[in-house]
């Protein structure tokens, strides 16, 4: 048996980042950007106003001077001239600061009205004027890439003058649930059977790590059915199975697929739930085999797809982040696999997380798994721990999961 | 000047949920359930097998047992006769068990042929059967309105048989950014002109939130344009202004939305960046006007438009979540406005969060916003504070900013 790091390292190790397409900015929230964003244009242009106010010279703004004004530059309205000795313009936020004046003095400090100011307050140079270039200058990198684009980045985009930005694109990962006993939902069930939920919770979960999710037919437990379905999956960036990755008479992925040329790389991994999975490439397609018990297959994912996902999208693909918790009841010691609980999670009085394990764990309650808040990871042989130790905890809500 | 938290609540009592609508289960991840998934079957539907083995009557689960293997029930073929004293049947995981047998031995513990079974463990009676129901009962509600559906959600609800689900529809909620300064990305710039960022930052935030945006056209700083403008928004769930909801003389879209009919709330808020801020109703469409500067509006739209897009898809409408960070510099007294300075975040020794603010806070600085990992909050008169401090922030990368 090898690791989860182990298992992870190797499963990353047959994926490649998709190319890059151009998308409309307003497509590209939550993509993950694959040229630098570079600054077309100077921000702001020229000097402009951070408030409502007058232009002046600066060897005006004296306390009690009465100038004379000359004119108004509304935001997109520049003043044409140059204010002179006397002279003021009146400005708005955002207004181009006019040529001459070197000093802003804000109207609340003003008596004004059309045809002149007085100040009340002594003016001082460079004060409320916002410099050409504050914010950035045309040619500086402002987003780097592989940055997964927020609403902030595709406003700083926007600001920039780019209508277009060049993002990955999303790897189609296609997913094929194998089973004589699968009906999909609202079909007819067949004697025995039980209605598909991998195909269809692992397709929103793709969609969330930002994959584009294509659910295969449903393919019957026939070695050759099986091997035309995947077939069908030549042109996706990963093909996911589930179900049949254990070794069962009637565990027929692998042989369906290794009649199709797999190149299959099976392993038991020590871990729980889903001990087996399996890695391979068919036809240059890379292949991930996940276990067929619901939440084995979903932990799988969480552990195994999730980074999978982030590596063909060119996102750090480390493992799923954990976080301190608090453990409200006393754990046995562990077996040599680690084990990933299904557990609830509350805030304590001083903002950290308690973490309550279900009682039962086993793999095929998905209404338990869907109850829970997170896995509390227990490292393979992890000694027995008292009520109130610290472990670790992957959050199920923060992951799309 | 009122509050922040006061402001919040007079926003959202103009909200209210959107109605449901039903969607495809492929569909429905990330949504908001608006009825309870309420189970269709049970599952399992039979006492089936955990594990690949044989079914056998406890009475013949000894050690050293011999028995003739009648059948074979693969998963969605159930073995139709009767297990009697001396047989046994093979099973799969998922599996039917068959009548007459109430024991499993794995195979694993077997010695066999097509014929019969030699067990070499006893049997322990229920072992390694998952009873009917143990995962979810016909009637039993699994998943309760209100519910953000993640993929396991997807996943159950598929198990329990639902082909369509209830959601809470996506609010309409219509951007209108205003000024004669104003371009697109991609077009011509007026002379002091400036590229719009907020319209595009602000559709997507309104996206990653739950939202359905909708960016009306650039009006110019025209009272009548403004009017009409907004008039286009008449069936949207909420009008998002940007700009025009300061005093000065060129802030037009008050007035603009006055001869249209638009009952005005007008505050200014405790807070920077962005103190004014435009609540009302314009004809039966709550709206929200922000600030112009981008910053100003960005940050506003944390603090008020995602929780009033919550309110209107039905899901916790609080204050954005705040965490724990101990800040690296010294901090000044704050006078009596709210403070949310733009800072990065690092992970300390023990896993919690450093936090260090940006020296300049300008509010147009939007290259600065995209840097920046964390709004540090800062109350209102808050004293000064030492290098080392616990502050609390708000995370910018966990709400779609």
């Amino acid at each position: 048996m090898i690791s989860v790091g182990e298992a992870r390292e190797r499963i990353l190790a047959l994926l490649a980042p998709t190319g890059a397409e151009i998308v409309p900015l307003a497509a590209a929230a939550g993509r993950v950007l694959a040229e630098p964003v570079v600054a077309r244009l100077t921000q702001p242009p020229h000097d402009v106003s951070a408030m409502d106010g007058f232009a002046l010279r600066a060897a005006d703004g004296v306390a009690g001077m009465r100038l004379r004004v000359i004119g108004a530059a509304p935001a997109g309205h520049p003043f044409a001239g140059t204010v002179g000795p006397g002279e003021a313009v009146r400005l708005f936020t955002g207004s181009v600061v006019p040529a001459g004046a070197d000093a802003i003095v804000i109207q609340e400090d003003t008596e004004h009205d059309d045809a002149s100011v007085t100040l009340r307050e002594a003016a001082r140079p460079g004060r409320h004027i916002r410099r050409a270039g504050q914010d950035f200058a045309a040619g500086e990198t402002l987003l780097a890439a592989g940055r997964v684009l927020g609403a902030r980045d595709i406003g700083l985009a926007a600001a920039a003058n780019h209508p277009w930005l060049a993002v990955r694109r999303r790897p189609v990962v296609a997913v094929l649930a194998t089973g004589d006993e699968i009906a999909m939902p609202g079909e007819p069930i067949p004697p025995g059977g039980i209605v598909s939920s991998n195909s269809h919770a692992l397709a929103a979960y793709i969609r969330a790590a930002g994959g584009e999710a294509v659910i295969l037919p449903v393919a019957p437990d026939d070695r050759a059915a099986i091997g035309a379905a995947a077939a069908a999956a030549a042109r996706a960036d990963l093909l996911v199975t589930t179900g049949g990755a254990s070794v069962g008479a009637h565990d027929l992925v692998q042989a369906g697929l290794a009649e199709r040329g797999l190149d299959v790389d099976f392993w038991k991994i020590a871990m729980r739930p889903g001990k087996p999975l399996m890695a391979g490439m068919l036809g240059g397609v890379p292949v991930l085999g996940l276990p067929g018990n619901p939440v084995s297959a979903l932990v799988c994912a969480v552990l195994f797809l999730g980074p999978a996902i982030a590596r063909l999208t060119g996102r750090p693909d480390e493992a799923p982040p954990t976080e301190p918790a608090r453990c409200t009841v006393a754990l046995a010691a562990n077996d040599h696999r680690a084990d990933h609980l299904r557990a609830t999670l509350a805030r304590d009085e001083a903002g950290g997380w308690r973490v309550t394990p279900f009682p039962v764990q086993d793999s095929a309650m998905l209404s338990r798994l869907a109850q829970a808040d997170a896995l509390l990871l227990r490292a393979p042989d992890a000694p027995a721990e008292p009520e109130g130790a610290m472990v670790r905890v992957i959050r199920l809500d923060s992951c799309g999961m």
